[in-house]
């Protein structure tokens, strides 16, 4: 397998992507390809021995910033180590693409450069979230700050895609983000969604909260960017703020310090379902060819993850699923322009 | 003080609201008014002992549904348990009035029987999340689904209030939640509010995203109703997820069992910042009466905190100081139309 990584996408770049680069070589025997500007990136690799000679190194000489306007970035910065991986994905020099910089730049540039599937109005960032069950995969987690009812159902579309192949699960339950689960609750976009995904013929539950998606009885939950990034972003918040609290807490007495030793497993266990950098990187979807966009503050391991992630959408042919998926569906995704 | 609460609001009730007045009565030697079902309330009151003999009974024949719509039930259900309890606290009855009941139903009685504040477009529904330094208060958390930005900036007028008479906070520092800290980020709403609350004499530091949420980072957050809502119910989600998971690898082996039991000072301490029934109910801000709503899935203590919020209001002078705070801030409260 040969996937394709951007060397300067994290906010520490290069080192986590060189680190994860040699270490993807070494363990899974891919062959990876480092994007980025080349002057920096062959000594930082020499040094890292033989592994490191198998990571392929392709030059790019800009870098998208987080302050560069995604919009006009993906066309003035034409040489931006993303708008270059995502050329060498599209000539089929790799299978994937991987890249921890910004959202907006990776949509702009993946547009730009890959396009859509057939019949797909706007790619969607889906992410996993750890339930009491296994995985519930969210989308949009910000690639759409405003959102058409229209969108929200193709996003279930593609959540139910990626559930059924990626994750095995059979005939995935699709819940709607809300504010209740009644029936009619919800923002002016959510009602107008509830219909579309009631005749959608996908394995509609209705409206969720919190606690239905966290529960695990929703296999695929659909929302807008915002409000899917904002829940994103305050459950790794606040899961980060009690595990800190416990921590400090834990640390406040010889008693409860040998309490925490001796739970020592526990706390392995916790940390293992809730880890960010275990789930790596989400992909676009929706774009024509595989991209996984990580989190910015990517460390090597959130970087290795992120390529692994890559390689289980390849293993399971994501984007010929996701095509042919798309392309059965067609008429049941396009919603009249009244909408 | 005298305290006004439905009877009938819990999803379990009026078991969590009897047992809470009484105990009211006992703690803080309030004068509490229980509006229900009078026949219901009156036998089991009397069972409880020489404390409830304290607690008056207000009846009110109807109990509003959580089928029932919002809109109309105020009107065509106008006996009901949260409309009598309103009408009394507009009588100058009693000084706070309690509900576990559902929002939009809370917030249709609210307008109707109370009204609003002078220059208060939409009253908001206010929770304070716990962080790292303490609390914030975050706004709205139900009672709007689709908000305007100058409903936002009046939000951010109204809990910095708050913050500052309630939590005594100089000077809250106000956020913008959305999808990134950098201006320009968030979808129309957001992206139209901010310059509005950069103009609005407010101490505003900008866009917030989760992680300076629970930070602590800000006094007040403000967001749309939708938005907010799903914010709280997500984090109160994912919490519980994390403690019951704990819990159970804890249990898992006599080893953890033993660190648990060690370790039991800290998770009592985490247990006491993350307890929602600490919180107990949110004000509804921008009517005119002190107004708190607590969840429907409120137990006893859950109520009995609720109460305390209220008091506490009271206390402070909360509704004067909105209404005093909201009338020297009139001229920048009001957004021309075109927004």
């Amino acid at each position: 397998m040969r996937i394709i990584v951007d060397a300067m996408g994290s906010d520490r770049h290069p080192g986590p992507e060189i680190q994860a680069a040699v270490e993807a070589v070494r363990l899974f025997g891919d062959e990876i390809i480092l994007v980025g500007k080349e002057d920096v990136l062959r000594p930082r690799l020499e040094a890292l021995g033989p592994d490191a000679a198998k990571v392929q190194v392709v030059h790019a000489p800009e870098v998208l910033a987080m302050t560069d306007k995604p919009a006009t970035s993906a066309r003035r910065k034409a040489q931006n180590s993303m708008a270059v991986g995502m050329t060498l994905l599209k000539e089929g020099r790799g299978e994937a693409f991987v890249t921890a910089g910004n959202t907006g730049g990776a949509m702009a540039n993946a547009l730009f450069r890959l396009g859509r599937l057939r019949g797909v109005k706007r790619p969607a960032l889906a992410t996993r979230f750890p339930t009491r069950k296994g995985f519930c995969v969210v989308l949009d987690i910000g690639a759409n700050a405003e959102c058409k009812p229209e969108y929200l159902l193709q996003f279930a579309v593609m959540g139910s895609i990626y559930a059924a192949h990626v994750l095995g699960v059979q005939n995935p339950r699709v819940g709607l983000l809300s504010n209740g689960e009644e029936a009619g609750k919800g923002n002016d976009l959510v009602k107008a969604t509830y219909p579309l995904l009631e005749k959608s013929g996908l394995n509609f539950i209705g409206n969720v909260e919190g606690k239905e998606l966290f529960n695990g009885d929703a296999d695929v939950v659909v929302t807008d960017g915002f409000t899917g990034n904002v829940l994103l972003k305050g459950s790794e918040a606040v899961t980060t703020l009690i595990i800190d609290t416990l921590k400090e807490h834990l640390m406040a007495s010889p008693r409860t310090k040998l309490g925490a030793l001796l739970a020592k497993p526990a706390f392995a266990a916790l940390k293992g379902m809730l880890d960010p950098s275990e789930t790596g990187a989400a992909p676009l979807m929706g774009v024509n060819g595989l991209v996984f966009i990580g989190h910015g503050r990517s460390d090597a391991r959130a970087m290795l993850s992120a390529i692994r992630a890559a390689r289980q959408a390849v293993d399971h042919d994501l984007l010929e699923k996701l095509a042919a998926g798309i392309e059965a569906r067609l008429p049941m995704m396009q919603v009249s322009r009244s909408l």
